[in-house]
């Protein structure tokens, strides 16, 4: 297309390289934020850049984090001897806002997908087992596995299992009440929360 | 939701102002930047600011411009005695891809709607008049209205027609051709084109 402006081709390739959204979302975009006040877009972009340059992760848990600990690895009243492993944040809110579970997390940041070039060493699981390993007076009892119900997740599970036997953690994963190859952040709060409480132990 | 740090929750609020951006999108999108290379957050937020701050229009026909005349109004090779009302720019960029109008635009900037309070004087009205009253030596012989057939279209199409009757200019619309109800920038190609071509003359 011929833009009529090399501004607006420039922001038009920069918006369309995000997930989702084509040349022509991207325009539309763009001429909106053209017609609104400049505050709008000036907002928008330092909330983008702050937010990219200045996010840091939960030495922990590895879920995103104003601080060095993350809102759920700082709370005491947490259970400290259970870790939910997941993929990444919008799974911690998914789980959180069933308000079933109140252990802590390991955000793996990714699944093993050899299709998308990402293997286990891309992923924190190394992290995990040290977490199991050095839990010291204050035990990890157990772990549950709340991956996707899909080829990577149940990919993934499989490799972590295998990672975590040695180390004689109970392993568990959320209840298949969730369809196979939904995402886990699309499920509804209820069908979310019971796989929670329905965990099913591996033997 | 209650999300693990302010700068994503900042994010999130700002992405989701744009339209038909959810807060699940804005999330997703949010964590996508947050994977990818800061220099594409980078390229993205200075793209947005310099688009919003930096475009000018182009003061014959208000289409947006990297220049005072946009490429349309300063290509000698146009028929200047033809000028063709338009929306915005995706409807220059939809009607200048059929490849089938050689003349120039005038750019409206939106179109009449007394629910969204957009009223004549909102719109580049005055300045179409101003064109064709001084077009001088160059007269203007035509004017084609080529906007949605929708409510606000069809009122300002009507409105526009006795606005421009006394200075006894020819006036047109396109064809309708493209389904009512349906939007301008969405027509195939080679409807589009149609219904420049065989445009209907108002008697």
């Amino acid at each position: 297309m011929n833009y009529p402006s090399r501004l607006i081709e420039d922001a038009v390739t920069e918006i369309s390289r995000l997930p989702g959204i084509g040349k022509k979302t991207a325009l539309r975009l763009a001429l909106h934020l053209l017609k609104r006040d400049e505050e709008q877009t000036l907002m928008l972009s330092e909330a983008l850049l702050k937010m990219r340059t200045q996010t840091t992760y939960c030495r922990k848990c590895h879920n995103i984090a104003d601080n060095e600990l993350c809102n759920i690895c700082s709370n005491s009243k947490r259970d400290t001897s259970i870790i939910c492993v997941v993929v990444d944040t919008r799974d911690v809110l998914a789980i959180e806002s069933t308000n079933q579970y109140r252990g802590l997390y390991h955000v793996l940041g990714g699944i093993i997908s050899p299709l998308e070039g990402v293997g286990p060493a891309d992923l924190q699981i190394d992290s995990l087992l040290t977490r199991v390993e050095q839990s010291g007076e204050d035990p990890v009892k157990e772990i549950i596995l709340a991956l996707s119900p899909t080829m990577e997740g149940d990919t993934t599970a499989f490799y972590l299992q295998k990672k975590l036997k040695a180390t004689g953690v109970k392993i568990s994963t959320i209840a298949r009440g969730i369809p196979i190859g939904g995402d886990l952040e699309y499920a509804d709060e209820i069908t979310l929360g019971r796989s929670i409480v329905s965990r099913v132990a591996y033997d």
